[in-house]
């Protein structure tokens, strides 16, 4: 259990004194940088300072200990909030010269909080909406990991949340499923502030979020975000209550600035000299710019040594569980792979080998599914919605309930981009290896999630099907042609398009193995056959390309594919072999991974002096990087068709027929 | 004033008959396909049969009538319920044949709606809440209309939106803004049937969806979606009130299925043989599959017919607002640009080239903007919330208002999403060329609306400033990297990027013009010098790449560059020029239009022979196609950082020096 710390009234100077000290860092901080957002951090340092001196449960000195309280900052401009209170409780990393360098290169104050470059930032923020939605990951995480391990894990999430954040539709997403879910230890203040960039938020919005918080199962308070003793109540009373919680905290952004409080322009402009001398007179500051009294200092970092009691505390706890509950616990956080992992893989694909079955590659992922989570005991699957079509679920992963958080599965609704933050919360939190599915078409809708997971370094696996025009009816909307290119556009993501079960089960292989980056699994709806007859214990994809099928003659001809396009490609190779004109096949299932291989195993592997070509039901954006202004592509560059499959690969020329002609023509 | 038609009591038979004529066609077109949607059809049939017969206003012989009530089934899987209407009302378009090819390749019934494929398809649905959001903007767009042609627009918006629409994040940004602006003439009729793909959507979801629209400021109600006394009470209030309007319909999944109604096996899939003769016996539908009885064809084409009342009332209407009214009011509806447009921009151009501004490429676009503005009626810009950092207001763009819509620009708030699909909505009204900013990297927040804009043809500018690492220390969150690739690699949609003033006005004028395509401007926060000092009338970048400096000697070196790192290009080119190495500048302001021009122009623009460099302060993706495998690419492939603009550009080597380098090395 929490504790509230000593329970002085905090209405007192000290109190008042402690909150100056996060506007005047804050205020200072971003002249200096002459870039940021004072108003924030100014309106809301009483709840922040209410927050952390009597509820947060932190230890600076342990910053990554496992079951302190998560908060997350959702409204990221206001990250000098967040760099003064690491800096006043004594996060070690977090130097006044740290603070001074807010906004430059290299320091550890980035513009927004960004997740590793300080102790004490939980997720990267900035893009509104995402922290909260992520902090709803966290918070079921702590929720799964409680029903996991009794009594070591019973910690708290909170979210300081701005008008942006609740107007953005990740919002909805996120509010929506934690109140189904009922994350009663999710407590989110929002600053409500009535002020967004336009002006006030009157111009666009007039939501009532007290009974929209209400209608989505959650309890929901008002108070005034600058009376300690209201705010002290309201968090109180959140954490007893049985639902997430809101709280609105009324407040004046800028609070302290006599000209420009409570209005637009200290939002996300520095104050000015003139102004700043003016708020100190306001606020009865004296003190030179980044001078924090010893006796303010003291106060504030006597809240950050209280921590060590807090973490000291559940290590007692933990030790008491016996040696190998604690083992049980470390190895969970720590979401290494088991020993017998790669054994059990490369078992799986001698049996697929010998077998040869024809599926589509979203079933070949749910059968390689089906061996990782028997082994790998943190997977937790879900999807969007989209169980049965993206074949995310087996015989392990018994659904998450509001009542029970034992199982593995999560339906995480018409909720892709909820899903995508949830799962870096999820990654975040520690404990777990989340993966989701939806249709590839609808990495859309996830996208800016699985930018974060990409920049925080996340091992989040999205789990992509109907990849392409191969999905048939559906039509247009619901046929990707430029995600593919997309998403390997976005940096520090790897982007796999297996040909066949063997490398479906490699590509999972290699998802599970990248603990800094995460995935996506480009996987198809229809059956295609397979081409890893020769078992090998290696994995052939983690090169990201490397040669099927050799050519019995002089080679010509290289044809690179990826996907259900490798076996048109094996076809064509068949024809073009069969008169004489020497073909390879190159199978491509991850174009990340290939162009991470020497200059010289990727120049043998594409084939120099042979005519190139690349196959892939997607659009052509990339692919000369590797064909060269000579090669051809054969895919679809314009958006698909309502059809059945076979008619729309006709349709547009993606056939071995066609690659057949392209490879004469270019003789 | 729209004619709720005869009131008899639509309970008798002769109802009953009509909603089954939906329901017999729905599953029966769906079995033939052996692929679709045959559960929401059949669920809903009885409300849209009320909707159809006793409120919507609408003339299947004159499809475009522009004061037509707007229908919009965003539950988009559900096409056969649409298709069936269209075709027993008596839209030409709309054949037998067309119902039976159902999803098979150049039908009109592909799978999911598709705008410009059948008349009476007003927008493009399938991806879950944007039919919603984009009503919402045709909501809009009404009332806007209205207000500049008082009298002869009078029309409502009818929205069929199923549990997912609902769930999507988009769905809170769609009520929300119309919650706000008081849309009170558009109705939303929710298939409120419990069940979702994974199954009962308790499986997710708990919203209690009156409270939520409540909250919001929309009238919501519950009704028996079966019951159609109680819809059509249920709808006539929803006309009355003087709010945005939920109708929650209470449904059965497939009604009429015996054993599959109330289950998530037939939402998707075709109920099959046996259970379709089951459903015919239990709806007492006795006919052949695709056979409607001539009664009550009849009864259906009678609603049809109807409707040429109230489009010829209409017309008399305008008629008597006497013929110069009329003329502006289809000057309006066509949006052409007037015929002073061109010489206006080529007179701002050449006082750009005098005058030589160093403006920031987002400020040229604002100056840009106040020309355009002041000629062209129906521009209607706004911003997510970022205002006065997209700068996308002029003193022509007065805000719409919640009581005022006389108004020519958006206060979108902070829903980027929303944004996107509203401005389609915008242009799908017709009246209006809809115009919108947010930062570039946002374009990840509205990328799903933004590929309805290309997917359905619509004219609709994003202007998406700060587009690089060039707007500093707002770090990795908020610096596009990937992006620009991540647009190009989509389907008609034109990207650009324009280097200075002049080509800023060029972008803008190219946008303005492309009917069919919508566009991406991507501008900078920075500044950069104007490089067009000699004046053309001839819009440059309507080639997509042009030479902007030859080389005084023979080239040896081509530089191509976009936005502001033309400005890095041409110092580079002085640089070696100046040690006699001959080098020309190629700017390519938009990558689409490039690609439509001659295979000649082509290869000549980009320098046969020369060694060729590109700059361009985003990935590399894509640009081998012009480069080469030889050529270089500078600029960044990794996430960005937070530090001052100039000191990232050093950080992140895109100098000129470092060009020069290039150059040399390769030389």
């Amino acid at each position: 259990m929490n504790d509230t710390g000593a329970q002085k009234s905090p209405s007192d100077s000290k109190y008042t004194d402690m909150a100056n000290a996060i506007r005047a860092l804050s205020m200072d901080a971003v002249q200096r940088a002459n870039s940021g957002h004072p108003g924030m951090p100014m309106g809301m340092a009483d709840v922040a300072t209410v927050l952390f001196s009597k509820f947060l449960k932190f230890d600076p000195a342990k910053p990554d200990w496992p079951d302190r309280d998560r908060f997350v900052l959702s409204a990221g401009h206001g990250s000098m909030l967040l760099y003064s209170l690491l800096y006043l409780t004594g996060y070690k990393d977090m130097t006044l010269e740290e603070v001074k360098n807010f906004r430059q290169l290299g320091a550890k104050t980035a513009g927004h909080p960004e997740y590793g470059h300080a102790d004490g930032v939980e997720t990267t923020t900035g893009p509104l909406g995402q922290g909260l939605a992520t902090a709803v990951g966290m918070a079921l995480a702590e929720k799964m990991q409680a029903s996991r391990f009794n009594g070591i894990v019973d910690h708290f999430t909170y979210v300081i949340a701005g008008d942006g954040c609740l107007m953005e539709g990740i919002s909805h997403e996120a509010i929506s499923f934690a109140g189904h879910f009922n994350l009663n230890k999710l407590i989110v203040l929002w600053d409500d502030n009535d002020i967004s960039i336009d002006g006030k938020t009157e111009l666009a919005v007039s939501d009532n979020q007290i009974k929209r918080f209400e209608a989505m199962g959650w309890d929901a308070q008002s108070v005034d975000g600058h009376d300690p003793v209201a705010i002290e109540k309201a968090i109180a009373r959140a954490r007893e209550t049985n639902k997430p919680s809101l709280i609105a905290c009324k407040t004046t952004i800028g609070f302290g600035s006599p000209n420009k409080a409570g209005t637009s322009g200290v939002h996300g402009a520095p104050l000015g000299d003139d102004e700043i001398a003016l708020v100190r007179k306001e606020l009865n500051w004296p003190y030179e710019p980044f001078v924090i009294p010893e006796k303010i200092l003291d106060q504030w970092r006597t809240v950050g040594t209280k921590g060590a009691r807090h973490s000291s505390e559940w290590e007692r706890n933990l030790d008491a569980l016996g040696s190998e509950a604690k083992a049980a616990f470390e190895r969970s956080l720590n979401c290494s792979l088991p020993a017998e992992f790669e054994e059990a893989i490369a078992a799986y694909k001698k049996r697929l080998s010998e077998e040869a079955p024809g599926w589509a590659t979203r079933k070949s992922s749910q059968e390689a599914l089906k061996v990782v989570n028997g082994i790998v005991e943190n997977t937790v699957g879900g999807s969007a919605d989209l169980t049965g079509s993206n074949l995310t679920m087996t015989e392990q992963t018994v659904p998450v309930t509001p009542t029970d958080f034992s199982g593995r599965y999560v339906h995480y609704g018409v909720r892709e981009f909820g899903m995508g933050a949830i799962m870096n919360g999820l990654a975040l939190h520690k404990g777990f290896i989340p993966y989701g599915g939806t249709f590839m078409v609808f990495t859309d809708y996830a996208r800016p999630a699985m930018r974060l997971s990409a920049l925080m370094e996340q091992r989040v696996i999205y789990v992509m099907t109907h990849d392409s025009i191969g999905l048939g009816e559906d039509g247009p909307t619901h046929q990707p042609v430029e995600h593919l290119a997309s998403l390997r556009a976005m940096p520090n993501i790897n982007v796999f398009r297996p040909a066949d079960a063997v490398e479906t089960a490699e590509c999972w292989e290699l998802s599970l193995k990248a603990r800094k980056t995460p995935s996506v699994l480009s996987l198809s709806r229809q059956g295609t056959p397979l081409l890893r007859l020769d078992h090998t214990a290696e994995n052939l994809s983690a090169k990201g390309a490397y040669e099927l099928s050799s050519s019995a003659h002089d080679a010509k001809v290289t044809l690179l594919a990826t996907g259900t396009e490798v076996a048109i490609a094996m076809d064509a190779q068949k024809v073009l072999e069969a008169e004489g004109i020497g073909t390879r096949v190159v199978s491509v299932p991850c174009w990340e991974l290939f162009d991470a291989q020497s200059p010289d195993y990727r120049e043998e592997t594409l084939g120099p002096g042979t005519i190139k070509i690349a196959i892939e039901a997607g659009c052509s954006l990339g692919w000369h990087k590797y064909i060269g202004t000579d090669g051809v592509f054969i895919g679809i560059d314009s958006f698909g068709a309502s059809a059945p499959a076979e008619e729309l690969y006709k349709h547009f020329g993606i056939t071995s027929e066609a690659v057949v002609a392209a490879a004469k023509e270019k003789l």
